[in-house]
């Protein structure tokens, strides 16, 4: 019942050797790369960046134990977090916490944007662990996941908005977990409207566990599994029968982003590029035009490596010809194609006969002309909701 | 004592004139220009999302109404907000907030990013409007300032950190207003601990009314004066004897980040680049070694005039030579030496005898061959906490 670094199955790490040469690593599931890093940093920039950090080291003691003080993490299972407005709720298991929209979370049509929500899940999801009087350390590890070494990785993440919540709006975000498969987690949310009740947003997401340093895929250690199993629910925010396949796209695709570079304020707190900005990069390869009218429905994404601050990244999506829009949404079938013949005109082409309302996307990196996937996804769209009217 | 659209005295307006012709207007605090819409949008696209607007205009009115239910904005002075956590204080006039440090307001070295506390700041201030009873529409104006078609404008901006909030810690941020001059206002802020009461941040701003139709400065009318003036106090949150004023800069700088350009979600509820945003682009031009040992003490901002969405922008950025850091810190005066021959070796620079610790900052737009000031910028830096030990 615990997130760790919601961004990606990665973690770059930073470590001297008994030789003094520094070492960075960059991890995925299946491989270690040692990157070279002399060729951007001076070499004596680095000899005194070593003696810096190695001060650090013996200052930081002090340090961390000033900021646990001001943390304040909860070491027993809290019922009531105040500060968080968060209670435990479904018989002693699930997390709810009582949120307001802020003004910096709203984007030109003065509602949530994708960013602010997937936040939000990330929040309450580090939240629920907190209170659960489990979290160890860093991004939402366990104390059992701390002894065995052992971080949260997400391998696949479904969001479907209903209802974007507007600026100054009261929701209540529920979170809980539940197996998946014999090592695996599932971890659910909805955000329901606090004045109408209605839900305005529901996801799931399914997370594995990897062993810091070996960079590889772990089972779940007996203790563990204590600790986490007796939170887990049988509820699902969303129903999916058979969760869909993405896909792989190739450079044949309509548009294509390239040269996309992560920027110092695009890293979090395990200097990796957030799984929110990944969204991010998805969505700016989708036409201007396209996005004026249109509004994302569901998001699904598949995590396949992370990237690192110093890594470019090409995105690339391709719409959909073959209607898609009408197997995801089959009880609005006579809306569709009214919607259809609109993004036509829209995108002034005339040629068309079915315009794309889903698409699908690949994060690829591009250094070093090999090519890394990062993250499949696919998207769904609806007319923005005053157009229906 | 109300705050509109934070990011700078600008706003986008798109309308419509009787005979249907599509005008944009882009305003400044002097000029209005329009801007030809038409090389960048196909025609036929234009004619089409003209009849989408439309036909939106009378969809929206609807669309408003159940908004304004799912806000819920106060008609009246209300002493407490459960939701947002906020109480007035200061004898009835100052707004406080508690405030948990998300996951997501977090960088990597785990405590808040400088662009979360600038929304900190934000959110508070707006909230403040909120509780009063007199948030009339939009971002922050009062109804006696919607009646008069007047928006708010920040002018300048000061912050000051004397200690980063780390993830998870509960801080109360104080809000206050006050007269500034005859027509303007002062708005301050204090982020202190709840766990320590040591206060982290201490911010300042100015603000000044402008009509929202002719893009001019507007002097306070007496309405708004009698809505807002019963909250003045005086009391200052940062003491300054002489406001500091910034120098402009020119091509001729040491560091230049030319081609920044706005992205979809740089953009806030006006269709403006967000004033956090500039912050970003004005650090981006420092180099990434020095802000790896240094971190963020002091910001003063003066805001020029606003970019658009289709604007490109250049960070001018030029380092102090004149050991300006020891005139700021005065009572810490040995250590500044030895952090400073520790910076010029790490810029591997061993010509230079005192290495910068302010940094002066414009941004300014390069479209056109015309630049246009933005905004002009102070930075000064101290070393990261753990350096001092």
């Amino acid at each position: 019942m615990a997130v760790l670094h919601f961004p990606a199955g990665f973690s770059f790490t930073c470590s001297y050797s008994r030789e003094q040469k520094l070492r960075i690593k960059v991890g995925t599931f299946s491989r270690i790369s040692t990157a070279k890093v002399s060729g951007k940093i001076p070499r004596t920039a680095i000899s005194k960046y070593r003696r810096m950090v190695s001060a650090e080291s013996m200052a930081e003691i002090g340090s961390i134990t000033k900021t646990r003080t001001r943390q304040n993490i909860p070491t027993k299972k809290q019922l009531i977090d105040p500060f968080r407005q968060g209670i435990i709720v479904e018989g002693g298991v699930g997390y709810r916490q009582t949120v307001v929209i802020r003004s910096c979370e709203i984007g030109a049509d003065k509602s949530a944007t994708l960013e602010s929500l997937l936040n939000l899940l990330q929040e309450t999801a580090l939240n629920h662990v907190w209170v659960s009087g489990l979290l160890g350390d860093g991004f939402g590890a366990t104390h059992g996941m701390v002894r065995n070494n052992l971080i949260w990785v997400v391998t696949r993440m479904q969001l479907q908005v209903d209802q974007y919540p507007t600026w100054g709006e009261v929701v209540e975000v529920d979170t809980w977990v539940g197996a998946s498969g014999k090592n695996g987690m599932r971890r659910d949310w909805l955000i329901r409207s606090h004045v109408t009740g209605l839900v305005h947003v529901r996801a799931t997401s399914t997370w594995v566990m990897m062993n810091q340093q070996t960079r590889r895929l772990s089972k779940m250690p007996e203790e563990v599994r204590a600790e986490i199993s007796p939170w887990f629910i049988e509820k699902n925010a969303i129903q999916e029968n058979t969760p869909e396949t993405i896909k792989k796209l190739d450079n044949t695709v309509k548009y294509i982003n390239s040269k996309l570079k992560p920027k110092r304020t695009d890293l979090d707190m395990n200097n990796h590029v957030n799984n929110v900005k990944y969204v991010n990069w998805m969505l700016e390869a989708i036409p201007e035009i396209f996005l004026e009218g249109y509004q994302l429905f569901r998001v699904t994404l598949e995590y396949r490596r992370e990237c690192g601050s110093s890594d470019t990244v090409q995105s690339l999506c391709q719409p959909d010809e073959d209607g898609a829009f009408q197997d995801e949404v089959q009880d609005d079938n006579g809306k569709n194609h009214k919607e259809q013949s609109q993004v036509s005109e829209l995108e002034g082409d005339a040629s068309s006969s079915g315009s794309p309302l889903s698409f699908t996307h690949l994060l690829q990196m591009t250094g070093d002309s090999k090519t890394d996937e990062i993250v499949r996804g696919r998207t769904t769209w609806k007319r923005k909701p005053w157009l229906f009217h």
